[in-house]
């Protein structure tokens, strides 16, 4: 797999608020998957989890994360990431899920009654597809 | 995460053409995810790969996998399930990647002269979510 810098072409396509799925690590070594919000920011990726997430569990042990980004509204073109987490802090303020929920749905976050944990991503290696080929073959 | 099988709701959801992600445990034990076709069939899961994909040789390896199905135009809601690789083989007559193709574009697969492997796949635990709750707790 290509590693970092993406190209621009990507870097573009990873800037709209598109779905997305992070896997972790479980506790017996298996993948675990689930649907995320996330952003790109600067070659970094940052995401946002409940403090009580199995997800979150996962990564304290193994920081460890692969995420498929689709393409909205047409997923054959999608791009995954592999790297790790370098970053996991408590987002006392809520700013952190905030940022997450403005870029996805224009508002502040609606539910303000949880703790909650920013994490931020380092890029280790990056595949995209498009339809039955790559998209693009490296950076 | 509770167990199968599944709620009818569910299942309901699954048998649609939804986009897809799935998860498999890379050499290194990390997790890589990719965007996947999928077939939901009486409580187990179908998939298809081109012979040469990195998937392969890690379900040869470890046959564990997470998927996560989104709603298709509202991904708010999603199902995972965990599972593992209880059949792979080759897809000789290119009708595994057909079914699949049909399933998702109404048409038999395009691209017919590279070899492909069809997987089934035994959910052993499932959760599903609707915005930023269960959506459903058990079965």
């Amino acid at each position: 797999m290509p590693k970092p810098p993406l190209p621009a072409v990507l870097e573009e396509f990873l800037s709209h608020p598109n779905p997305a799925v992070i896997a972790t690590i479980g506790r017996d070594g298996g993948p675990a998957t689930v649907a995320t919000w996330y952003l790109w920011d600067r070659g970094r990726v940052f995401v946002n989890m409940d403090e009580r997430r199995k997800r979150l569990a996962n990564l304290r042990r193994d920081p460890r994360v692969s995420i498929t980004v689709l393409g909205d509204g047409d997923w054959s073109r999608h791009v995954s990431l592999r790297g790790r987490v370098v970053s996991l802090e408590p987002d006392r303020y809520l700013d952190g899920i905030d940022r997450l929920s403005r870029h996805y749905t224009g508002q502040p976050f609606a539910q303000r009654d949880r703790g909650r944990v920013s994490a931020w991503i380092e890029i280790e290696s990056w595949h995209a597809w498009a339809g039955v080929g790559p998209w693009i073959e490296s950076g």
